[in-house]
Parts: C-alpha cells; structure tokens; sequence
C-alpha cells in the first residue's frame, strides 16, 4: 500500500501554479514519460506509467513503466540489468507528463534494440525532407539476443 | 499536397533497423513528440503530432504539433512569436515517438504558463517522496497575459 495520495484537480491555478501534485492520466489510464540521460542529456526513451508505475518509481526512485505491448508493469532493467536511477523527476504544466533525468547502471543502454538511446535514427528535415532515415550510433552497447533470450519483441506494427 | 510519402509498416527489422520512416500514430491519429532545448539539452514540452502535423515540421523545419484541447494544427510560435526552429528530428526504435532538438526564437520560451520549460516543477523520490512540488524557475520569461491575451488557456482538469 502507498503512502503517496495524488491531489484531486480543482483548478487550472492549482494544477500550472502549485505545488499540489495531481497528475492526469489518460483515458487508457496511462501518462507519458520522457526519460534522458542525467549527465549527456540525451533522450533515452519515452515510455508509459500508469497510477502503480509512477507511484513504485518515485518510492523506489527506480524508473517503472507499464508495457504497453505486455500490459505489464515493467521495473526497467529487471531483465537486462540496465536499470535507470532517478536523479530527478519533473511534472509538466498541467501534469500530464513526466520526465525523468536518470543514471543508468551497466552498459548505459536503455533501447531494446541494443543501442544506448531508442532514439537512434534521425529524419532529415527542411531541404533534406524526403531522405532516408539516418543512423546516428555506429554500433550497440549489447547483443539484444544474449540478454534478452527469447523474450518477445515489443516493437508492434 | 506533400511531397514526403511515409512507408508502410512491413516488418519489426524494417521498422527498427532500416532507413524507412514508417511512423505509428495512435488510435487517436497522434504521435508524442518531445521537444527540448538544442543547446541545453533541458525538455521543454511534450507536445503530440497528427499525420499533417509532422509532415509540416519535416517540410519546413519548424516545430508544429496538433492541439489536442483545441483540437487544431498549432504551429509553435505562431501567437507568441516564439517558434521553435529544428536543429535536429529524431524517430525512436518502434517509430512511435520523435523527438525534436530546437532552438526557439526570443525570449527561448516555450511554456504558455510563462516559464522557459514546461517542466518547471520537480516532483520529489525516493526518500523525499511524498513532498510536495518544488519550482526550479524562479521566475517567468514573459507575461501570458500580455502574450495570449484572452486565448482560452489550454489546461485541461
């Protein structure tokens, strides 16, 4: 059982101008959450939490997503070991999403893929629009396969 | 008419590990786009894209997202003069996110509370969990009402 109770929203003063915590889900019950590197400030991933997620990383101070393609709660790097220390958590205006700025144990990884940041690949914009997708790390920090077996891929079409 | 074509989602290896942007809106038609500071690193929002959306900000490299209170196409800045230039498109693993690197016009704000983050409150873990808010910005860049006038402000209870 928490100890933690969200505030209940009252009001758009309450809300952007206090310090009441009173975080808004949506209508699948789940909240965004932009998690980066503390040191580089490199988006690493965005992820989800539903109201058990969010409440088990801000006790634990551990990152805690809900799965979307597992519909799970997820301690992240409780398969990979990659888990993500938080070092600080942020809410947004109107508290409809998070951002974590972590430390992230091992190899630094956080992309199941293998790679350090999910975010890998840049799209070309302005006068390059239209051109391919461009890899942006070189190489992985891990073999997908040897930690993660056969586990599913998450990725979903 | 657009000239960029989005590829269809074949496999999980061409949507990871290919050079295809073959983005994944959601069941509402939008994708999360996190937006931080080029220089700073700092997230400055999240925002959340439609197809014409992030077509837009492809094409002229400027930031543009849907407004989902509104329930329009919101090109940044366009009210407060503060847009926000791409430096740098991202798209994560599962192309379901992006993730943009700007640098914004004026004062560098990006807030419609004021503030130059809209994550301008910390949330406290860990062994401080429970706490309330704590503001980092101390101060607002610029005046909303003077700004927006008598636009409806966004927050939604």
């Amino acid at each position: 059982m928490s100890t933690i109770e969200f505030q209940a929203r009252q009001s758009v003063e309450q809300v952007e101008e206090s310090t009441d915590f009173a975080p808004k889900f949506g209508p699948d019950g789940l909240l965004p959450c932009i998690t980066t590197d503390a040191d580089t400030g490199e988006v690493l991933m965005l992820g989800w939490m539903n109201k058990e997620a969010l409440l088990l990383t801000i006790e634990t101070g551990e990152a805690h997503y809900f799965s979307r393609a597992r519909q799970v709660l997820w301690h992240k790097g409780a398969t990979s070991g990659l888990v993500q220390k938080v070092v600080e958590a942020r809410i947004d205006d109107d508290q409809d999403a998070i951002w974590l700025r972590v430390s992230v144990a091992g190899s630094g990884a956080s992309c199941h893929v293998g790679y350090r940041s999910c975010f890998y690949r840049a799209v070309p914009v302005a006068e390059d629009a239209g051109k391919p997708l461009k890899f942006l790390e070189d190489q992985k920090t891990f073999n997908p396969v040897e930690v993660y077996g056969d586990v599913p891929n998450p990725t979903q079409l």
